[in-house]
């Protein structure tokens, strides 16, 4: 993966442009020490590292837009970052960059049971939003895997998704209102608790931004009543394909469940090893997850079983108990943590029309074999979300070389297909050079045009997302 | 409400301007006689009225892409319409502009079931979406009032809501890509069956765009899997202040209904008249609905009743059969035609939050009063979109003056409570010069710029959504 050139010019004033970022906030705030930047050099993405020009600490918007207003100035850029769990490389520095680091603004700001939504600073944890209004029987639906860990502002550069979307839509379907800091350091808000307001919908354009069009500071998001209750299913299935084939059943039978997701046999085993799940040892296996009182659940997991049937399932075990539940899930959620024990790897997230699951799944295999490199499949197949998991040694330059390759040769398959490159974890540098295979020169235009609009000097997180040679230019211009 | 004086240097230019129009498309497709281009002269706010220059009813995205160029190059204002439904005066022309109807474009280009969408001509109806599915258990849920008339590409321009957006959405959650010609005649294609692209989401500043960033000519929409049944319930109240508290608190509840309307007594005899909908006669009246098997409503409905109770409604009404429940729905959906045989009105759609509604409820009452100018209330009260009537004298200019000034204090009144201007009608003429209210200068300046982007010289619907002193500094530039 290509990392533009840093620029040296602004490298050099690196003395001078810490000295007004310690004036512009507190100087506690602001970390320029060598030791101190190196835990700032990649996100989640660890194959590519970089450590930052510095990296400030803000506790305020007010913070916020005094680093902008002093970037702006000295034509810096920012790399935006919320708790840096990007699988995408979106939080990742250039050596001329400042990174802007929420982790530290997470405090609730307003609940507002009556007219269900909360506003948060967007620091705050995933999970921690759902945790300040389940006492009130609320939640808050989109449930990344790293959710005990991962930003609002992350979740909204990147419009993250989760296991629990396929009922309740990712975090567009789920934001309600921004304050932004623009490149300039003024501070807006775009939308708010209510319906969609009058004039255009900058909200939509924001969200899923990849911190490139402002830095969000402060989030209102959509908070559920929480469903009476929830029971998780197990179908283990002797092909991949046939599971395939079970999911668009499923999708086709009009019942919508809140989850399915889909494990292989390399990642079930690895889970299995980590954490006990109590899965079965198969070739595929789905968890189907459907919500609602006992009667309800009954039904909708009666049709999901009768259709399911059809394809004769090897393994058919539906939870009976709360733990039980827990358990499914906590095998589900760890499925990256359990890879990262046994190798390096990459995770895509491609995503594809349903009805293509078989054929792509078995393009995959191929794909493996083609490039010798082991991989695991784990997803949300309910919406076509996958997440072939590359499996690679990151000491070995011809190993990162040919993961890189097929990885890119797998994104291609889902648009061939008719699908996209990201379906929740964004494009940032992972799937930057792969744009041009989704996206036209003239739809490349017209989203690069919108980012001239909010930041005409390209320095909110400029090496990512578009092709570099195109950005390049903008960035120059 | 002011118009823009319209364009005598392109008025001049008529005969030159049709001339190439009839050159780019086949000339039947082309208006320019005055007699027959006086039926575009209004769309349903039928108080304001102009006559475009000419009219052209294009049969393919390839002709809108034609008339666009030929436009572009002439710099004449363009005014995209659908069926002429809005209730903002989203389609009303300037005497300088060619309304450019796509009422023709109605063909249903593909079905897929197993991905859940459909993709068809902007022009195609709403509700003949959902009959082309309903025989396969399938539905499309954004249901405007004029769902029998209104075309897709009106709802997109407007991000119309429904009756039944409660539960589903509105049109931007349930839109997933569309084809689109730019000011300058390229086609190009945003979103698609699949879960959210990377790079910006262009699609989400596209719809609700009011036909201001492109002309949309083809829409890819999610269909949802019809629900087993439905059923609603009548609550009567002796007051619209119980019957809004009554609504916060089944929101509060945590059960999400299909629907909850609201009706005041005005509106209540209006349809009972027009429609003989069998609705009970008291001050205000909720329908709520609730969706799913016979089990799952039942318990729905028990809760909704018990929360109710608190309230000690009047009259408790279930439906007990498909007709009842049929005609409980045709009373309200016919509420604007209802109201229309009494008086001419204007329908406000401001948005407030929820707990606001009793106060919002007393305050439009005193507003009837000072302004000596009846009012009728119907709205989709689940979401705190409201709707009310006023009602005037077409014929006198004092009358319609008093109900700009009053409309206008009701939608002050929602942005100061925490609301906003439009729920799903749109900003058209018709609250241009209230977005001040709600926005400041930067916002607006933001908005601009991202118009700037797609049509820089302003031709694409220009008199509407910004005020007008400030988009016509626009259009000179």
């Amino acid at each position: 993966m290509e990392m533009p050139a840093p620029c040296n010019e602004i490298i050099g004033r690196k003395d001078s442009i810490v000295h007004k970022l310690k004036f512009a906030v507190p100087e506690a705030l602001v970390i320029d020490n060598p030791d101190e930047v190196k835990g700032y050099e990649c996100d989640a993405l660890t194959a590519y590292t970089c450590p930052p020009l510095a990296v400030v600490l803000p506790t305020s918007t007010e913070d916020v837009a005094a680093v902008m207003r002093v970037c702006s100035t000295e034509n810096v850029p920012v790399v935006p970052r919320g708790s840096g769990t990007s699988l995408a490389g979106g939080a990742l520095p250039t050596a001329d960059s400042v990174i802007l680091g929420i982790a530290k603004m997470n405090r609730v700001l307003e609940t507002d049971f009556d007219n269900r939504f909360i506003r948060v600073q967007a620091g705050r944890t995933n999970l921690s939003v759902t945790q300040e209004v389940e006492g009130e029987g609320f939640f808050y639906a989109p449930d990344p895997s790293s959710q005990l860990a991962c930003a609002i502002a992350g979740n909204i550069a990147m419009n993250s998704g989760g296991a629990h979307c396929l009922k309740y839509g990712v975090t567009t379907n789920n934001l309600l209102g921004v304050r932004m800091v623009t490149v300039a350091g003024e501070i807006v808000d775009i939308g708010g608790g209510y319906l969609d307001a009058g004039g255009l919908d900058l909200l939509g354009v924001i969200c899923g931004s990849e911190g490139q069009l402002g830095v969000v500071t402060e989030a209102t998001l959509r908070i559920l009543p929480k469903p009476e209750g929830a029971r998780p299913v197990l179908f283990g299935f002797e092909s991949c394909e046939t599971a395939g084939a079970c999911v668009a059943d499923i999708i086709r039978a009009g019942v919508l469940p809140v989850a399915i997701e889909y494990m292989d046999r390399p990642c079930i085993r690895a889970c299995e090893d980590f954490v006990g799940a109590g899965y079965p040892d198969v070739e595929a296996l789905l968890i189907v997850e459907v919500e609602g009182s006992d009667a309800e659940i009954d039904m909708q997991l009666g049709l999901i079983k009768q259709v399911a049937a059809k394809h004769k399932p090897e393994v058919v075990r539906e939870s009976s108990n709360s733990e039980e539940s827990a358990k499914i899930w906590a095998g589900r959620k760890a499925a990256f943590g359990a890879m990262g024990r046994l190798a390096d790897y990459i995770c895509l997230d491609g995503t594809i029309p349903l009805s293509e699951l078989p054929r792509v799944l078995t393009r995959i295999t191929e794909l493996s074999k083609k490039y010798d490199l082991k991989v695991a499949n784990v997803f949300h197949a309910g919406d076509g979300n996958l997440h072939p998991l590359i499996m690679f040694d990151a000491n070995s330059d011809d190993e990162l070389a040919r993961c890189e390759a097929m990885g890119a040769d797998v994104l291609k398959l889902c648009v061939e297909v008719g699908g996209c490159l990201t379906g929740e974890h964004g494009i940032g540098i992972e799937k930057r050079d792969l744009m041009t295979c989704q996206y036209s020169e003239n739809d490349l235009e017209a989203q690069m045009r919108v980012k001239d609009v909010f930041d005409p000097g390209w320095i909110l997180n400029p090496a990512k997302v578009f092709p570099l040679d195109v950005s390049r230019s903008r960035r120059a211009a």
